[in-house]
């Protein structure tokens, strides 16, 4: 066993060469028997395999730093830094991150999660080290995908400009780039790695030679490096880039790997490897369904398939049905994705209304705009995007959309505590980013028949209006309750006095619960599905100080900025005579594991907000009584 | 007189050809005669002119559309479109934007003031009119710096993606373009649109023939349209895209543009049309220095200097002198700024400590990330932006630097009201979003000596800090009070009872008039100068509460998430026995205007101020007793 040798950081370098092949199955089988067990992302990680034992190889960690964009394909990293043992406790509470995490290792040298920012941070890494004066190599990993985003030109822009040594690998798995650049590329790759390449540029100078004005033409074209770039793009982007390119090479060929890495150390300036892999690599049924294999939840190694088969709609099923019927209905409804048309349930709205759908790749400040256009053009867009990479078109939203009061609908997916991704995930913001920008609407359903309703009514709406809605399993209780969706208004659930729940969207199901614990203990309790978080419904929260002591709120979103700082704001400034409590997740950061645990450790589940009302409850009574 | 013809939409029209310079020329000096006195973007426009009447004389408005970046640059375009008499009123409260507005004119289809989103909005309204099935034009006009945001990558990869007919321009002044590459494109332009290209493309194919492999990739390069393209550049970008170039085209010609908008009408699918403008063109002194007369104050026609000497500092001009001060302390100091050396003060640094000064271009989001890569690295990153530029990387300050609490220093410039810009430009919005990020820490200072202090405060501290500050003279007030900054700790200027205000940064001089007035008037006033926003000097609140039946709080923010709302939070949690009144900005965006008329408008001036807090008082008094 290969595999049985790595056990820290560069134990790598002792195994033979003869041993790499070997090596990179045993790793393979390794990340399958594990993440089978405890599900994470498995396809990207069999992609890349060989090129981390190469980059390992070539390389001396910590020394050298590496930053993964995106982070979720570290796994072979972790596997080969030390962390082995970590696998048992992947994504889980406490257990190892399934991302790079500088405080996990010091092999991580970048935290990462979302898209298209390894290229920015190599090149503050890059340009630290050269007014430090040390001599690492710093290497930025990111995939073909990642590079629709446009931070990723904005740093390529400024890597050029900086002209210092930088490593960039291009991980191109074919997932978003059609066969024939591939094809393409290859031969690219042969013209400049030998004396090809010469032989094409002299072509290319002759063919100028014999053209009006191409001898000056050529004469500029010598002048500069990307000369040939410049003459063909009209952009300003490669413009005197100077980022040398190398590849493309057989990212499952570590021999091959090996050679190009030699290669781009002895490049001056910036160098871009260009590597191709294949997601799922080794394992068949990820290599057949990447997508499926991109976040798995635990499954059958045999068979491929989950191991827990899922009863219930998820939110984004009922999205999807909804979608369909709205587009149905509507002509002018248009749906917008940012690179996720599976994970938000776009899917079926594509096939149906293709021309209606636009996928605009991982480029959410565009998606944003691009809306307002649509908007502003006179048809009904919906963006469905997840909460925290909404966070990348805060500026878009503010100015491009809210301003000009254009009727956008933001479908907030992954709001709330999204689980084993962890803290650049949680969708835990939304509320707050969301709800200071003015003519901005915020709505939350409480279960999968709101959330249709909601976005019906988002639909007829003249104005912005971002809904939020959590992943996973749809809520499906309380099906009694169907009052029609109103403008700003909330919707009574339970009636008694006492106590008021105020609860938001996903908490609404936690605030059942609670009520019905605090019913069995004694205590009489309303319950008030707030509906709308912007703008908080002020006449039913006036109306509430009157029948009642404390009123309550619960919300899946940081404290600061939140709902319950509203619902505080107003019944101080109105006098209104009842406490409260504002039950919410602290301000801080939220790490990985299960989302039950995590309810638990910030606060938010049923329990302790029921241990939290009763205290404040008592220590009131005493006061007042 | 041809300008006196220019009364509406399309009155350009009926001008002859022979007086399109004579116009071209009375609208220049129309422009230089009325922004000698209102002020405003004078070189931006001035470059503009011809290209602007050819673009109405080969269009419809408003049934064609055009969007403006950025937007500073559509003087002509309003002059052209019925809004000559506006210019009186230009950038005035309550008269004309100097940005386009959709509520201005039917001219104007969309509302711009930040870089890089007019291809985005383009394509949206592009996308749109194909759905519902109109013919109109769509153009978007982008200048070389706004090219270099990402969004603009984004936006021009979605375009060639759609395959949607629809008109870039590329507005290229030069500014941020080597000489080269105009000399190069004008080559490219022969090449293009005469048959010279077609022999240009048979000697590659020729050239290819003739190499291993190059039959091939000749074949492959004859199947797509951008195949030389896809060869040259190994990025995804440009890949399939598609977009026709013409140009580069004089933009100073009309017969030419003309001639070029008619060859742009007839492309199928999108394309750029690349033109060559001057800054400042036709007034000598703005040739001269474009920077200057980029957005000017009144000036004096004959010289080209400012009407209104400056007597003080600009707080600009404090921090360029303290950046100054500390990069000469601290080796490890350096400096970033998104495009903006200029007007946040960063020159000096930079003629100082070339190697010490990143100027990222039009970048933010990147600007932010590279920061932690520097951070990361162990050099102390200072980004000079302005606050309302800085919303473009929310994400990049909550995921790359805060999640890590790298020491990343932003010098929030720019913050609060800026006057004459509007509604795009005010940075009213940064205590918000900025302090419900965890590991944030947000400080403002009451004047300029404060700003030093604050500066060298957060050089030292080892986190994200921000440090807010307005446009324009810097306070040189209260000069006696400057105890030494202290992590958390407000700083008390006058310590009396009854009432207390609690001011933040810019707020500490009006509310040092405020106590002035309450003094005369009869009343007694403490004044703190809040220093912190997060944290909140929770302390300082609760010492506040014991002396003082009301607290004050006064901030150039909305109240939405700002300072205010922390302080109310804070004593209502604690049960503290003081009342709160908020003094801030309404949660509406604001319009242009002079700055001190905002000020009374919103109602956050010293009069409003006094008004608002006696009223209260009288209140409190006469309910308790």
């Amino acid at each position: 066993m290969a595999l049985e040798k790595i056990n820290q950081v560069n134990d790598i370098k002792q195994i033979l060469p003869e041993e790499y092949e070997t090596l990179a199955a045993e790793i393979r089988e390794f990340l399958i028997e594990k993440i089978s067990r405890t599900g994470g992302h498995l396809a990207s990680n069999l992609g890349v395999v060989e090129l981390t034992m190469a980059l390992h190889l070539s390389f001396d960690f910590p020394k050298d730093k590496i930053i993964w964009d995106v982070g979720h394909q570290a796994y072979t990293h972790k596997l080969l830094t030390g962390r082995k043992a970590g696998f048992d406790g992947l994504r889980k509470y406490g257990g190892m991150s399934g991302f790079p995490k500088r405080k996990e290792s010091d092999c991580d040298c970048f935290d990462t999660g979302h898209s298209s920012t390894s290229i920015s941070a190599g090149i503050g890494l890059v340009a630290a080290r050269d007014l430090i004066g040390t001599d690492e190599h710093i290497i930025s990993v990111i995939g073909d995908g990642a590079l629709t985003g446009g931070m990723a030109y904005e740093a390529l822009n400024n890597a050029s400009q900086l002209k210092k040594n930088f490593i960039i690998v291009l991980n191109d798995n074919h997932m978003s780039i059609a066969e024939n650049v591939g094809g393409m590329s290859e031969y690219l790759n042969g013209l400049r790695t030998n004396e090809v390449y010469t032989s094409f540029k002299s072509g290319v100078e002759q063919s100028l030679n014999r053209i009006p004005g191409g001898v000056y033409l050529a004469n500029q074209l010598k002048k500069t490096k990307s000369g040939i770039k410049q003459l063909l793009i009209p952009g300003m982007l490669f413009e005197d880039m100077g980022i040398t390119y190398l590849g493309p090479v057989d990212g499952h060929d570590i021999a091959k790997l090996l050679d190009v890495f030699r290669k781009a150390r002895r490049v001056k300036g910036a160098v871009l490897v260009h590597v191709l892999t294949k997601k799922g690599k080794g394992y068949a049924p990820a290599e057949r369904h990447p997508a499926r294999f991109h976040g798995a939840e635990p499954f059958d190694i045999e068979t491929g398939l989950p191991k827990n088969k899922r009863k219930k709609a998820n939110y984004q099923d009922v999205f999807s049905t909804c979608m369909v019927k709205l587009g149905q209905r509507n002509e002018r409804v248009v749906a917008i994705t940012a690179a996720m048309p599976d994970g938000t349930g776009l899917k079926r709205f594509k096939n149906m209304y293709p021309d209606r759908f636009f996928d605009v790749g991982i480029a959410e400040g565009h998606a944003v705009t691009f809306a307002a256009g649509l908007a502003a053009g006179g048809v009904k867009p919906i963006f469905a995007v997840y909460s925290s990479f909404l966070q990348r078109a805060y500026d878009q939203i503010l100015h491009d959309v809210c301003i000009q009061n254009l009727p956008v609908v933001f479908a907030v997916d992954r709001a709330g505590l999204v689980g084993s991704d962890g803290e650049t995930h949680q969708g835990i913001f939304d509320l707050s980013y969301l709800s200071s920008i003015p003519n901005m609407h915020v709505m939350a359903p409480k279960n999968k028949w709101e959330l249709s309703d909601m976005l019906k009514f988002a639909v007829e709406f003249e104005g912005p209006v971002a809904l939020r809605y959590p992943r996973g399993e749809a809520y499906d209780g309380l099906k009694e309750f169907r009052s029609p969706v109103v403008y700003g208004k909330s919707e009574i659930l339970y009636e008694e006095e006492d106590i008021a729940v105020l609860a938001v969207g996903s908490m609404v199901k936690t605030a059942e619960q609670v009520r019905r614990r605090l019913k069995e203990i004694g205590y009489s309790c309303t319950l008030v599905n707030a509906r709308f978080v912007k703008p908080v419904d002020t006449d039913m929260i006036s109306e509430l100080s009157r029948e009642h002591r404390l009123l309550v709120t619960m919300e899946e979103n940081v404290q600061s900025g939140g709902f319950g700082e509203k619902v505080l704001d107003w019944t101080v400034r109105q006098r209104l005579p009842v406490q409260i409590l504002n039950i919410s997740i602290p301000d801080e950061y939220v790490e990985h594991g299960n989302v039950d645990i995590l309810y638990e450790e910030v606060g938010i589940d049923a329990e302790s907000a029921v241990k939290r009302i009763i205290e404040k409850y008592v220590t009131l009574s005493m006061k007042q009584g």
